[in-house]
């Protein structure tokens, strides 16, 4: 089996960051490159937060581009409170990491995305942990990218589950609703992995004391931004009993399906701001009994994801 | 394996003439009884639907009892106007049936139930196909209901498709929705038979011209039924193609499991008239980590069964 070629396109964010830690040290899949997005920061702060990750963890190779800096309807974008509050005011829990001596590249995120499309097909895995806007945008610039690429597998949404913006809108699909609606009816080979899944899988400060004694400054650095994360989710009444792993799940289950339990079902995302469910994913009436492009993770073995994922950190962790 | 004993409960209705006609015929099964309950039309007239419909079939023995006549919320039930439109004034497309001679029974349909459950326990399916009134009752007054009965299967709700009152909202969930969550959080061994599934089996008029063509008064008032319910799916716009088999694919699988997938989830049933999603069948976040009480069914071979019950149909309406 060829090593699978991995785009990741992050709002880099603290789940981000461990999602960014996955994807960087798994061998089984190559890091090609890394998009920003707006969403749990603004775009720069995500690049910029990716660059000094990449950096932390000695991979600094890898090239990190900016896609859209908003989303498809609007002008501008600014952070939401509620991301600050969780994510910290710089994205990754006002932790002061090491600038990469690396820039951001100068190539446009949508544009490194339909070049890999082309260039890999079938080997290519996308996984957005952020708005769809970059994805929405590569497909309306080149069709065929919709296509093309082999397997997208996103974190966000809520179908079986309410949501974590109202009860029927999960925060990044909120962010720009008419891409992600774009993306389901449009773009093959999609598992959507949402909070229906997510909000099983909870770290605990257990879990990054182990990371802290390791002694390492990617240790030491990668607890103090979880531990912010943990906090925030008790803080506000997330979860009292950890915070969830959403966005590395993401990453495992690309990798590894049997992670989850999916359901093939064709979705829509409202966008009507007038239908009282803004942002939710869910079924499309209209394609019921078509042929179906989308997975929808459902159920997830927990118990073992949260276990490797346990042993990963501590393996990329050690150095 | 000893033959299941099984009681409907239904709003007679011409989708639950369907399920009486499968559920009396089944040699897997033997109907012990019908709870009557308000929806698609007015309690008495539910009744004495049911028992004409035994009486069509020959099955004059099946006991029919009445439950309770309105929501738990409420002090009276009046049948709405789209439930008349879609099963016309009477319940069953206007059609009108020999009256049955035998009288409904004095016992009250809860109590039925509750000695039912006592005395069958796990060889029971209790399959309602409206409002979770008349079980939700039974439990308040005895609680041991809802460990004692085998399996209860239930038509109503929509998890990962709209509803067809609102947006969140199915029908029969929609006539009770705290009875339905009352359900939802205490009855052990649920089945949830929704839109999910009931939306993708259509029965046209190719169907029910063949039962016509048998040329017996069975075949020929189920026929009339079912068309009205057919015209009615077109004329409202909620298909073209043909009317879904609701209640009947409830049957089904409370005996053949294998007609659907499902999904192992608690659900909550919101019933906030402020929340903007109010009677929403939807995953319970409190128990996400926790063992499940309810399986939803997600998926069908609609194939499989439209053919397996137009089979079905045609031996019934033979005679």
């Amino acid at each position: 089996m060829a090593t699978k070629k991995m785009i990741l396109d992050l709002d880099t964010g603290i789940d981000d960051a461990l999602a960014l830690a996955l994807a960087v040290e798994d061998p089984r899949v190559d890091l090609i490159g890394i998009i920003s997005s707006y969403g749990n920061t603004l775009i720069e702060t995500a690049g910029q937060n990716s660059l000094d990750l990449l950096h932390l963890l000695q991979a600094d190779d890898v090239p990190v581009y900016l896609g859209e800096n908003h989303s498809s309807t609007t002008q501008s974008f600014e952070t939401m409170p509620i991301s600050m509050a969780i994510h910290g005011d710089n994205g990754i829990g006002n932790i002061e990491l090491e600038p990469a001596t690396k820039p951001i590249e100068t190539q446009s995120g949508v544009q490194f995305l339909i070049e890999a499309a082309h260039e890999y097909g079938y080997d290519l895995i996308y996984l957005p942990t952020g708005p769809l806007t970059n994805l929405a945008a590569a497909i309306r610039q080149d069709p065929t990218v919709a296509e093309l690429i082999g397997q997208t597998t996103l974190m966000g949404g809520a179908l079986t589950v309410p949501g974590n913006v109202t009860p029927f809108t999960e925060a990044n699909i909120n962010q720009d609703p008419e891409a992600a609606d774009y993306v389901f009816t449009h773009q093959k080979n999609i598992t959507m992995v949402g909070l229906d899944v997510t909000l099983r899988t909870l770290l605990t400060k257990e879990h990054t004391k182990a990371w802290r004694e390791l002694g390492t400054l990617a240790g030491t650095q990668y607890a103090d931004m979880m531990d912010y994360y943990i906090d925030a989710y008790d803080t506000l009444d997330i979860d009292h009993r950890g915070a969830a792993l959403h966005d590395p799940l993401a990453v495992a289950v690309s990798i590894d399906p049997n992670y989850v339990t999916t359901i093939d079902l064709n979705l829509r995302v409202t966008y009507d701001r007038e239908s009282g469910d803004y942002g939710r994913t869910i079924g499309d009436k209209q394609r019921l009994l078509d042929s179906t492009t989308t997975k929808v993770a459902v159920n997830v073995d927990n118990e073992r994801f949260v276990r490797d994922f346990q042993d990963f950190m501590l393996d990329i962790l050690k150095n």
